[in-house]
């Protein structure tokens, strides 16, 4: 079964979190709307009155399947591909974590967005600098501490245990995202999360995700995804 | 088996989606840190080093399980209590629109808390009052509409067809929470969903809601929680 993956094609966004799952599992995947005549085929399966229409992208489509909202993508992924384990605990374990990043996906969007998602940045400049004070002050020390406390007491190497899950694989895209929006808020944080870092550093050398990285399906970092570069953001 | 949630005791929260399917389902549960000593047993949850700790409230004990995250805690009570279909497409879909839920619901406490979760209110009413603008001109019409359109195809008694989900449910405390906390632009606005409104007086009428909501165990709404009733946002 080919899968079909239907994301904004011009942005990592929420969407990486599905593309590295598939390219780590080595699935059969097309990004849909990075090809021809893709983006209205998007917008037609946004649009249907029946089935399982999804609210927002990213949305795959498995077989007869469609399936929306990132984490129950991930759910889905997860145990198809052995990318969670199969216990109800574990699967259920798994996905927890896979809810905390996405909740922390969502108060990184927010710093440069704190008015709203529907106004442009350049509107709300100012309280995006307030937002992204209390966000390293206050909640990045809190999700990442959290993370590398879970990762420490599973054995270090993944965060549950010796096995790589999706929840390992979205960890790897917030360090680089983070990387690259704030890199020198995060330089001078990354010493406090050393085990993270390595978290990070072992899934980008995963053979997979490696090949997929340096090749032309891996979009760039850019000012329209979750992960923005704002030198005003990063003091 | 005697379930453990454990929630800030003072609040509905994100810990009432969890509260009213355990009622709904008819479920054996204490409230924990409702009780005497249960802030510091919850507290206690919350540090552990092992296992699988939560990163914040809610989560329940159920048997050895400890699960953390509303809606994965819904996802779990759902498929023990007939709260969700079966079938995987139909547990899935279910948790889609949960997670949708969960999306709106932040988007809820930002409208009070667009500068961060640690800051009060009363250093962000400026960007409140922006945020909340935005958040009923844009956001409100969007996802009640992508609610009240998914029930509409779907017969128009519960968002699945005519089962209760615990979406449904969720879905009444959304309807309750808005009417609360914003009153008049709530009343402007329910002309638009008169499905929803429908949905919510049905899920009201339920017997195991209707009683828990009467009861001593339904904690009113206060400006603590997610709906909090600012006049000045209420326009």
């Amino acid at each position: 079964m080919r899968y079909e993956l239907y994301y904004w094609p011009d942005i990592q966004g929420r969407g990486e979190y599905v593309r590295l799952a598939l390219e780590e599992a080595g699935a059969d995947y097309v990004d849909v709307a990075r090809s021809d005549r893709g983006m209205s085929a998007m917008m037609k399966m946004m649009e249907a009155r029946s089935g399982t229409p999804p609210f927002a992208p990213p949305f795959l489509k498995a077989g007869r399947l469609v399936i929306g909202q990132t984490a129950n993508i991930l759910l889905y992924l997860g145990s198809h591909h052995g990318l969670a384990p199969k216990s109800e605990a574990g699967r259920l374990w798994v996905h927890q974590l896979q809810l905390t990043v996405a909740d922390f996906v969502l108060e990184i969007h927010d710093t440069h967005h704190p008015l709203g998602p529907s106004l442009y940045y350049e509107g709300q400049r100012q309280p995006a600098k307030k937002r992204t004070e209390e966000f390293w002050n206050e909640r990045v020390p809190k999700y990442l501490g959290y993370f590398a406390g879970v990762l420490t007491s599973n054995g270090g190497t993944y965060l549950t245990g010796r096995r790589v899950s999706y929840a390992d694989l979205s960890l790897f895209q917030i360090v680089e995202g983070l990387r690259y929006a704030t890199p020198k808020r995060m330089e001078a944080f990354e010493p406090e999360i050393p085990g993270l870092v390595d978290l990070h550093d072992r899934v980008a050398a995963r053979p997979n995700i490696k090949a997929y990285l340096s090749s032309d399906r891996r979009i760039p970092f850019n000012e329209e995804g979750i992960f923005r570069h704002y030198k005003e953001l990063d003091i």
